[in-house]
C-alpha cells in the first residue's frame, strides 16, 4: 500500500486551493512539443525496436486492435471536452447565486448597509468557547464612526497562503482602498476574469484592475491524446495608471561603474520592485517580447513556471479567497496555511545586478 | 511573484491525476476536531484577547457586521453542496457515453469482436515518426491465435505511476485474468464504486472484485465552515475468495524464539505479504477494532494516511487509468512518472518483526 508523503500532501494543499471543481491545466503549447520529443526519445530509449517489448512484439493483429483502441478514446477524448464544457455552464448557472450574497457582504463590509439582528446572530469565532468568545468582545475598540469593516480585503490577502507572499510594506496602504474582490465566468473567450474594486485613492487612477483568463476547453488537434480538460492559454493582466511618484512596482537603484569610461561614477537606474501590484503585469506581453528575442529553453521554462505560479494564485483567489472572504479575515481558515507550509519565496525578482555594477537602493 | 516549485508540481501531479472535475477531500470526522482543537490553540497563541489583532480590538459594531458576514457564508457553503450535488447529477449523466465506449473497449481487448477498418485507422503511438511507426510493425511477433489484447489490463495498472507500486511478481500471473476495470457512480449513498473483472483463473473463486467508497456530500453540522465539498467517509473492500494455497496477500514465516519456554525453537506464523490485492482490504473493519482498542493518536494518524492513499489511488483509477486506459497500455501517458516522480514507498508492510524473535520466508 502506497502512503506516500508527497501523494497525501499534494492531496490536501490541492483540496485546500481548488475548492469548486474547475480543474484546469496551465500547459503551455510549447510543453506539448516539449512532451512529444521526450516521448519519442523515451520510445526509442525504451526500445520500442527490440524484441521484448509488448507493442513491437505484439502480433499485427493484436496491433490493429490497439489502433482501434486509438479511435476510441478519441472519441471518449470528446465526451470529455463536452462534459467540461457542461461543467462550466454549471458554474455560470451558480455565478447568480453566489453573486447576490458576494454583494449583501460588499454592502456590509463597505459600510452601504448594517446587517439585521437576525444575520448577526452568529458567533463571531465558530467553535470557540463561551468564555473565549466573551473575551473577544471585552476587548473592543471604541466605536469611533468605523464605516463598514475597515481594511476587510486587505486582512484576507495577508492570511491566504496564495497571496500574504505578494504583499509587502508598501502595498499596505494601498490595498486599505481594495472594496471588493470579484470573480465572474466569461463565455467569449471562454475562461474567467478577477476584478479588484478599489475606492477612490492617491495612488491611482483605476477603480478597477482587471486579470483575465483564457482557456482553451477542446483537445489540441496536434496533441489531442494529451488532453487533460481546458488548459489556459492566455493571461492578460492590467495598466495600472499610477499617480506621479506612487508607482511601488518600480524602484530607483544607483548603480556604481566598476568598468569602462564611466567607472567610479553613480547612474540611477529603474528596476522593478517586489510588489503585489505585479500581480496585474501583462504575462503576455512578455512572452512576445521573449519570442523576439528567440529565447532560450531556460528562460522558456522560467515563462512558463511564471504563468503557472500565476494562474496557481489566479484560481485559488476564485475558489478559494472569494467564496470564503471572512474566514480569511478572521484567520478561521488560516490554519491550512500552517498544517502545510508552501515554503517561502527566496528569489529577488527586483535583483538586476549585472557583472561590474553594484546596486544601492536610493 | 511566487514561483514555489512545490505550488507548481503539486498543481502539475494534481492536473494529471484528476482528470475530471470531481474535487473530493479525504478529511475524517476526527481529523476536524482536531483541526478544531488546533485553531482554538492558535486562537489563544496568537493572542486573540490582546490589543494589537484586528479582531478582538475592532469595535462592537464592526465585530456586529463580521458576524453577519458568517451568516452569508453558511448560505454560501449551503449553494456550494448544492452545486456539488449538480456536478454530481451531471458526471451520472455523462457516465452512460462513457460506458458505451468502454464497453467497445472492453469487447476488443477480450477478442468479443475485431475492430473495423475504419477503426483500425489511427496509427499505434501518437506523433511517432513514419519510420520508427513502420519499425514497430516490422518487428511483430507471428501471430499464434491471440484472443484480443493478452494482458492489457496488467500492462496498464504497471505503467500507471499510482498503481505500479502496488503490483508485486506474484501478482502479476492473477492480473493476466483481469478483464476489465469500470467506476460507477452512486446515489444511495453518494459515492463511487470500482469493479475489477476477472475471467475463470485458478487463484480465486470471485469473477468480480469491488471496492466502494461513500461521500458526504453535505456540510458538517458541527463544522460548516470547514466544508470543502464531498468528503469521503467510508471505504468498503471485498472478501477475495482465495483457492487453496492461493492467496497471495498472505506469507508464512518461521520465527526463532529467542527467550521463554520456547526459546531456541520455530515457530511458524502467518502473516501480510505486499500485494495488489491487498487494495481490497477492508479499511473500515480495521477502523473499528482500532476504535475497541482505544488507538492512540498516531495509530488515528496512520490510518488516516492510509485511507487518504488509498482514496489517491481510487481516484487516479477512476479518472486516469479507465479513462486512458490504453495511453497507459502504450506507455503514451506513462510519461508523467518520468516529469514528477512520486517517490517510492519504503515501507514494508508485510515486516511483523517482534523483540526476541527471528523472521525467515518459508
Amino acid at each position: 500500500m502506497i502512503a506516500d508523503s508527497k501523494v497525501f500532501s499534494s492531496r490536501r494543499v490541492n483540496s485546500f486551493a481548488f475548492l469548486s471543481p474547475r480543474e484546469f491545466a496551465v500547459i503551455g503549447d510549447e510543453m506539448s512539443h516539449a512532451q512529444h520529443q521526450k516521448l519519442n526519445d523515451l520510445l526509442k530509449e525504451s526500445g520500442y525496436q527490440s524484441q521484448d517489448d509488448h507493442i513491437s512484439k505484439a502480433p499485427k493483429l493484436v496491433k490493429r486492435r490497439i489502433c482501434a483502441l486509438k479511435s476510441l478514446q478519441l472519441k471518449s477524448i470528446d465526451i470529455e471536452a463536452a462534459f467540461y464544457k457542461r461543467v462550466h455552464d454549471l458554474e455560470r448557472e451558480f455565478e447568480k447565486q453566489f453573486d447576490a450574497l458576494f454583494l449583501e457582504r460588499k454592502k456590509i463590509v463597505n459600510g452601504e448597509r448594517e446587517p439585521s439582528d437576525e444575520e448577526a446572530k452568529q458567533p463571531l469565532i465558530h467553535g470557540l468557547a463561551e468564555e473565549d468568545q466573551k473575551a473577544l468582545y471585552d476587548s473592543s475598540g471604541s466605536d469611533e464612526g468605523e464605516v463598514g469593516i475597515p481594511e476587510f480585503w486587505l486582512h484576507c490577502l495577508k492570511s491566504n497562503e496564495a497571496t500574504c507572499d505578494l504583499i509587502q510594506e508598501h502595498d499596505e496602504p494601498i490595498l486599505k482602498h481594495l472594496t471588493d474582490i470579484t470573480a465572474h465566468c466569461t463565455t467569449e473567450p471562454v475562461g474567467f476574469t478577477l476584478e479588484f474594486h478599489f475606492s477612490s485613492n492617491p495612488y491611482f487612477k483605476n477603480t478597477v484592475l482587471k486579470k483575465q483568463y483564457v482557456l482553451n476547453t477542446l483537445p489540441d488537434p496536434e496533441d489531442p491524446f494529451g488532453y487533460e480538460g481546458p488548459e489556459c492559454t492566455k493571461i492578460m493582466g492590467d495598466t495600472i495608471q499610477w499617480e506621479d511618484g506612487k508607482d511601488v512596482t518600480k524602484k530607483v537603484v544607483k548603480k556604481k561603474q566598476k568598468k569602462g569610461a564611466n567607472a567610479g561614477k553613480f547612474l540611477t537606474k529603474t528596476v522593478k520592485a517586489d510588489s503585489f501590484f505585479n500581480f496585474f503585469d501583462n504575462l503576455e506581453k512578455e512572452e512576445e517580447n521573449k519570442d523576439n528575442a528567440e529565447g532560450d529553453g531556460e528562460d522558456e521554462e522560467e515563462a512558463y513556471e511564471l504563468r503557472a505560479a500565476d494562474y496557481e494564485i489566479a484560481t485559488t483567489i476564485r475558489d478559494s479567497l472569494i467564496p470564503r472572504a471572512v474566514l480569511f479575515y478572521t484567520g478561521e481558515a488560516a490554519i491550512e496555511d500552517d498544517m502545510f507550509p508552501m515554503g517561502e519565496d527566496d528569489g529577488d525578482d527586483a535583483s538586476d545586478s549585472e557583472d561590474g555594477e553594484e546596486e544601492e537602493e536610493e
